[in-house]
């Protein structure tokens, strides 16, 4: 087998003060363009309009822009740094509401600014840098965990159905749920899979196609609506999703139409399942009820690919996301091993100590 | 209540030897635009690329299109125009293969065609366009009955959902599922829409918010993934669609996302309604796996709206339609009358004599 290149949707660069790259994944498949973040609004604002996005790829792309917010003013305190960095988490933090590795991502940083002892700036500045390669590398790892742990489940599947993009795009490096398809085809699993095109933005089409082609995985890109039309036919043994946010009684918060997709899943006995590491869980939340959606603009839908395809004047809901009930879950796939049957006391066992 | 202006998508233009003038609905909702078809390729095109769609507004263009096609050529024999008419009515069925509205109308003409005792072409000619006008007639009759009949079963409706376009649009005038809708609104009835857009040509989104928001029906637009997220909200309290062709046991075929949203329908405890006229029905199929499915061109899905949106060389799968299996349907809406439960021997009693 030929190894494919490594995507990596972003990478800091050290030149000068340090700084994010990132492949700007609103315009791909047809350019592969990167975009350098130097400030902190640069970062909030690639975020925001998806440049970069996907749970664990926020996170990471989220503790870097606090190392820029904390070194933008040169010749500053370490008390001075220290609040920069703080007012860079909290405006972090005000980007997107759903994917709580955010918030975890940020949580980490803030442990490291409140820490004592720093006697240089220079000092702090290193440490921040040093958690944040450090979640970074974690995800690396992480990745590779769940798509060890994943791919046994569908050893068996020659055609797998996803929906959005949960791939090396979406984190450090190799996905989540298509870490489990890489890992099963790396192995030497014949394996197509099956891509829903995922309305409004297209994730699944722009993105998940184009790094499935570039691994050399077999793909056929359908309109979210084909789905149950495919599973009907036959052609999906397992669908794998990932997740933005899960709540502790397993309940799945992932990209809006996965929430459908498990109940058709269900209709037609195929195993439905949700790849994420522990970064995304939030035991805070008893159930999926209480994770809060984000709501994007009317235009995504009205206005997509700059023509108007809505009347002027018509009411548009968008949400971004939809929740995924646990009864409707076959196992969470995470980094530390297979959630199955998915319940809280499960969750809990393999989360837990993670968190 | 205000009178909203009619929706016809097509008429006939009686100058010189008559001609088809439709709506051109590859352009709504930014442009009003009409086309006047003056010769049988004009038609086959037009149904071809869905400037003319829907199945019942299909077969009333095709009658038309068999007339155009009998007095393409000026000073001929009875049995010129005849054989014209024959070959215009045979070019015309290779246009689209599911809708079965379509052929009936087909052999609606060639049984006026195969007619003996024209005296003169001019008496055959007003014969065939004759037939055609009472084709396009019946079918004004045909979905104000639809309405009529389906209006209580959402009475107590607040919410409705529907998919694609079965409206005005999609028929003489008024439509099959949007029939039901106008219908009860017009005799005052409270009544939102949710109108799926339906990829990949955005009939729901281009057409339906268009004519709801022209009769002043409120309407919200959702992507085709959302619907099941608006059902589990307790935002739907019927699901209306129309059909392209019905077998003998009731499967229902429609726009490609329907057999979802009868699965989705089922799983929250929402009715499901299939609205469509007696014409629709194939009583020599008996069950919907018979039914043909429209394979339609990649670049629909790739390349819509004028931008490539899946990468260059991957796969794409665009069946035009499904099949809602009769178990599935609540009740299906005819101008006959209501076919409940949905059943061989119940679509026999309401459909057998009409075809």
């Amino acid at each position: 087998m030929s190894t494919p290149a490594k995507i990596e949707p972003l990478s800091w660069q050290q030149e000068t003060s340090g700084y994010l790259r990132l492949i700007d994944q609103t315009r791909l498949p047809t350019e592969l363009v990167e975009i350098d973040c130097r400030s902190v609004e640069q970062v909030w604002t690639a975020i925001k309009r998806l440049s970069v996005r996907g749970a664990p790829a926020i996170g990471v792309a989220a503790a870097y822009g606090v190392c820029i917010g904390a070194a933008e003013t040169t010749r500053q305190s370490v008390d001075q740094a220290k609040q920069q960095a703080h007012a860079a988490a909290d405006y972090l933090a005000t980007s997107r509401p759903t994917a709580v590795n955010l918030f975890w991502a940020l949580d980490r940083m803030r442990k490291v600014i409140d820490r004592d002892g720093f006697g240089k700036t220079d000092a702090f500045l290193e440490a921040l840098l040093a958690e944040a390669r450090a979640i970074h590398q974690q995800d690396r790892e992480t990745c590779h965990a769940i798509g060890r742990h994943g791919a046994p489940l569908i050893a068996a599947a020659k055609n797998v159905l996803t929906h959005c993009n949960a791939g090396a795009l979406a984190t450090a490096e190799y996905g989540t749920a298509l870490a489990v398809i890489y890992s099963a085809h790396d192995s030497g699993q014949t394996l197509h899979v099956f891509a829903d095109e995922t309305r409004p933005l297209l994730q699944g089409a722009r993105l998940t196609a184009w790094e499935l082609q570039q691994h050399g995985v077999p793909v056929t890109v359908i309109c979210d609506s084909m789905a149950a039309c495919v599973m009907k036919e036959g052609r999906v043994d397992a669908v794998i999703v990932g997740a933005d946010r899960i709540a502790a009684n397993g309940d799945a918060c992932n990209k809006i139409g996965t929430y459908g997709l498990s109940v058709l899943a269900k209709h037609h006995n195929i195993p439905f399942y949700v790849a994420a590491p522990c970064s995304t869980f939030d035991l805070s939340l008893a159930s999926g009820d209480l994770i809060p959606i984000e709501q994007r603009a009317a235009y995504e839908i009205a206005e997509a690919f700059g023509k108007r395809t809505v009347p002027e004047g018509v009411e548009v809901y968008n949400p971004a996301f939809d929740v995924a009930p646990a009864e409707l879950i076959t196992a969470i796939i995470t980094d530390r091993g297979v959630i199955d049957p998915v319940d809280e006391a499960n969750v809990r066992r393999v989360v837990q100590d993670a968190s």
